[in-house]
């Protein structure tokens, strides 16, 4: 529990429960920063007025930062930016047959003056990475988990790296 | 003039001034089958709540046809698409450095149940082509501009066939 | 059964059986709108002369959209449309190893002046509700229905939404 | 003048002016192996029935290999391979904003049963020497003309290597 | 069998036995004409001298056409096309990861004055039906097999119609 | 001056004064809201100790966001994001014959654990928005400078929508 | 055992033991080549210090070819290569959703002065060929292994060769 | 001067005089190196047997490193290096429409079993500086020039950042 905050301080939203399935790792990763968060199914071409209200609640609601994932015309985190001015995680899943290129370009190609911040295709446990690094300017004790979980990749990767560190000496 | 209607029929629909001007040809289409139409600046990332206004008024104003252009994360005409069931023609744009490969896939790539029916890279004039095909089933004197104009462009190339149609005769 | 119209006022076509299976959403959604429609094989490059004979007999039939389907050089909805005035719906449908760019772009890159509208990769679906579109302008019942549709998506979407709306606290 | 035949063999066939002198090499390439041939405006999709007549007078006029070029949606080879059984060389033009890739796989992915041997993109020039490749077999004389071309390119390569072929030695 | 002519007269070739077997489609089209064809394994970057060899007897052995595949940075069309005159077929197989757009590209854009007649990426059985094209102006007998091979695929795509050919008529 | 801080909040780096003339939308956008920022040449491939003391600099100086650009192989914002926890908003910039596709799948395919929060390729006015967004957080005051920029982009839209807005009626 | 050198010569390095698992061909080329190497899992993003080490043994160790592979933003060979002189082998690997294209463009398209020497996707095997290329020029009893090597390429395919090697009679 | 050998050890090949221009700064690395190399143009297309020729010649003049180019089509690094033992560094060039793409796949997607070492698009300047790293191993004069280059590098780097190195302070 981040500094005593006990409702949720991130969005994480996409347009149908099994684009939210894919994007689990960003709980995975919120999870592990002890970041409490929401779920919302929003789908900004197929129910955009119910999108209007979910923005406008997101303020009400004091969250911080929102994930929002999207596939084919990936429209959602760009819809959200436009809508209010909390940072929008944008998350481009692989749902069509273009292997994830489509969702990526609606997503981060947006126009001058409406940003979303996009992590690359599938990279969900990322937006809850960057979700973290955004909320620790205001939650400090963030810090610490983050420096943990850099010390954590690096432990991985030397305990992957002493079983697999040999080297070979063929035979005379 | 249309079987004696005087108002737009069409909305032709673009994100700023400089894109709207990529899609003059669109304009010279309508005009060539006598379609009246009314011309915006709509933004769906910049200005959205103005969209979900302008969106609401295209009822209102009995427009049976938009065309909506775009560039980037083009996400006009699905926006449109996901308010009214107005059939909407996207026009990608090329307006960044993809070339329009950005603006096509946003475009075109939408969630089942929202379509946007769209034509090609730039190719305004043939959105105007088929907002007067769609128009024609309850405008029947477009039938007879819609032919004249294939006799146009069937004239074209005989016209441009008889400029170059040489036998090339070497000299003995 | 709209507006006691009993002839199919659509046209299906596709080049083989299995590109018009890959086609049967358009089928589901012309089902729900009650849109009665044809079955075709049409190919355009393996039977040429066939597909002339087609085009001819869609307006004595009094078809009113055409949804075609094409894969790899997928020129099917693009020569429909050189041969008659009726809308053009194209499906590019992933069937080669290209997964269906080059159907998307051999379809959508018409020249000047002949349209084709377009809708997603493998996107049936859309082209039946894109054909309802068109049709209500000539067909008005077809208006509730489309009003139905989309008040059926939003439906999906919060029925979604509350299954996976849940708040998460962790124990302080 | 190839074996005495006077009347062109082969047909270069375009669909405006604009592509057709973007295929201008192909005619060069004919020139230098002093092979026959005739000019065609022809538009697959804006005049799809002069375009039959065109492929009908093919074999009338005793053509042997056709030249097509196009872009972007370029179906003019294959609608033209679609209706007859003399081979057509496919030239994938660059004219819209995809720099080509449109066209070729326009060209390229052709169904199962009918072929369009196509060259590199804008690649008129080996257009016709495939052609020449092609009508070798019944003209012989045009063996040592393409011997003899092999030859050229060769010698302009050694050419060029004279030019350059310097060895730096760098002062002691 | 063609006109009483009883040696292989098309030349089959890829790099290897996995390859040669995606390229079956070649022979099958080959059978079907009645076309007889000799198989080998040639590898351009492997067994470079081999190629040259194989090369050279071509002439010698009277092969009138040369279908070659390749995969990846698929050299072989074209290297075979720059050491003779006989006119190279090259099919562009899917064997890497890029789903066969590096072997296109690299068989298609070759430099001016060396053509490879390219057909679609795994297209084999094109590459069959284009040769059949190519020595029908020598083997005249082969057109009469090319117009019943047109006429199969019009009556296969027929023969599809009829099954599927279905009128929904929504019960009133 | 955003809450009496007067030392830089946000660093903004690229590999050459090149490419950080190519980001000077950036510095546009946090001039307009006032942040205080500082400029850095960083070359992640060919200074790589000096990034290394670039980035230990960054907490010492109290910067709460970093924004870095690259082209090519760009891995300068992954570079700093793999050593430090503050959030690294990429700006993918178009410096190669690759229209900035290159830079963007460099920049944003980031592996899990280490995130870089991507926008449009050459967007660095939306990076500088994105930063203002992040920082808002801990500097309260930046909400109404963003919802001024809200309304200014909506403005811009209104005030373009108004030069255009005509109704064209053709004469009867 | 090259030269009577036994301390390894090669470093494989890889960002995790599933990467270094898709890199086994390498080590399956350096076995057969006789050449020493080691292998270490090293993650640019993830533990960037430890790969600061891990270069600086580099040179204490005698290393004289680095083989480094990674997926996505594959910064590794790139980093590598920015903080030695020794020569870097790159190996992009198929790991993501976009088929090593992300990987191959992230690794190759380095700044001017920093060289990545890179293969092809997968293409590890390739990595140790390379490497063995390098290192015959100072240890030149790897010639010999080269030209065998390649002899055995050539043999290879000579077997393929006579396996295949049919000529197709059909029967009078 | 290296090593006091006064004959070329590189060789520098490209298809034509117009893409070795596109190679000019590989001369202007080696030159820096005082690398003493020589120049050819060899097309492996136009002239393949002198390709065979010149690559025969690379071992007699005791060539120790190969650097070709290419376009399109760009089969002369994968040539000459089934030729030989000697590394070769390929440059793919931009010489076509599709921007380096195709030469890119055409040279770095090799067989297994013969490797071309791939630098960037029109990189020809890394190829130069690979070609020092693979040289330095049996001419160590070269570790101290390519210390000396890296040093350079840093020194442009940090003297860049001193120019902008500016702190913006707003007045309050």
């Amino acid at each position: 529990m981040i500094d005593l905050i006990k409702h949720p301080i991130v969005s994480i939203a996409a347009p149908s429960i099994t684009l939210l399935n894919d994007m689990k790792d960003a709980r995975t990763a919120l999870d592990s920063f002890q970041i409490p968060y929401e779920l919302s199914i929003v789908a900004a071409h197929r129910a955009p007025r119910k999108t209007l209200e979910f923005v406008a609640q997101l303020e009400v609601k004091e969250i911080e930062v929102i994930i929002a994932g999207g596939s084919g015309s990936a429209h959602l985190p760009g819809m959200i930016a436009s809508l209010t001015t909390i940072p929008v995680i944008g998350v481009p899943l692989r749902g069509t047959s273009l292997d994830g290129m489509d969702s990526l370009l609606s997503m981060i190609q947006m126009p001058k003056g409406v940003a979303v911040g996009t992590v690359g295709i599938n990279a969900a446990f990322n937006a809850g990475v960057f979700a973290c690094q955004i909320l620790s300017a205001k939650h400090p004790s963030l810090h610490d988990k983050l420096k943990l979980h850099k010390e954590r990749l690096e432990e991985l990767v030397k305990s992957e790296d002493e079983k697999v560190n040999i080297v070979d000496r063929p035979a005379d």
